[in-house]
């Protein structure tokens, strides 16, 4: 199968975006080590699975900054920019779906990122590691990273690693029978 | 000044409790590890301030669960039942002028504790350390410890404790100048 992987920065009280989308406070300890941290664990991603903000958002940014094929689940946007063709695709499936295909095409190893896409994936139980990194800010609104569930989704702690900079990073699994 | 302490338990999503208040997925990781971990952290406090939830949840315990005096924050309580006449008061005060008048009765660390008291002490910004353990169970829903603030507030991360529960009890102090 595919293993699915949710990587992803909050604040204390468990925003990864003011309502405005803005990340400031977080980005302000992407340091060393953070930088160090991502890129090791997307050493073992080979597709990246995001949504529509993710998608508008980083196609403001100066340059692309993805290395791996990315796919953009939405309803609405209806097609991608040239220069991004041979990076990006454009699906509408369910993330059931979705991965059969990818697993279909050969991917292994997804990165499910960003709040409706990575709460859609949890809906269905369909996230298989989550690595979640807190900085000490309390934001008292935002966009959260989780939303409702119809049920309780038990994970396993593997380890937590703590940084100077006052980010910890803990990171679990979800077992399967 | 008085201190005032937040030590609470917590899903990875940050819910304190069911929707219906019940915390069975909390209690399975009271083991030794956090039986010792409370203890320790109640020998430091002298004050506990609760409001009208936590204390209608204690009050169906077996058996009164405190040993230090018990400050009750409610407009809608009227009395105390009269087994507990010593070590319960009921106050109608706001979380800045109770503080004071629990320093001015000698207590110099308070133990604020149920999620709406604990919101309001954080809106007011009078929360000076923070002390979370997470454990690796995501709810969907329930009652949240975080509200609404109309600011960030920032801590500072002062160490972190994992245990082979799964629990993860991190430590955080708010700077004041």
């Amino acid at each position: 199968m595919i293993t699915t992987r949710v990587y992803i920065g909050t604040s204390l009280d468990g925003f990864i975006a003011r309502k405005d989308g803005s990340f400031d406070w977080l980005s302000k300890f992407a340091d060393g080590d953070a930088v160090g941290a991502y890129e090791n664990f997307m050493a073992g991603i080979d597709v990246i699975v995001i949504g529509r903000h993710t998608f508008e958002t980083v196609l403001d940014f100066p340059a692309w900054p993805y290395e791996r094929p990315v796919v953009v689940l939405s309803h609405t946007i209806r097609e991608v920019p040239q220069r991004l063709l041979e990076n990006v695709s454009l699906v509408r499936l369910e993330p059931k779906d979705l991965l059969s295909e990818l697993f279909e095409k050969g991917f292994r190893s997804a990165y499910i990122d960003g709040g409706n896409v990575i709460q859609s994936f949890l809906a269905d139980d369909l996230v298989d590691e989550l690595i979640i990194a807190r900085v000490p800010v309390v934001l008292g609104d935002g966009i959260p990273l989780f939303g409702y569930l119809s049920h309780d989704l038990e994970f396993k702690h593997r380890r937590t690693a703590t940084f100077s900079s006052g980010l910890i990073r803990s990171y679990y699994t979800r077992p399967r029978d």
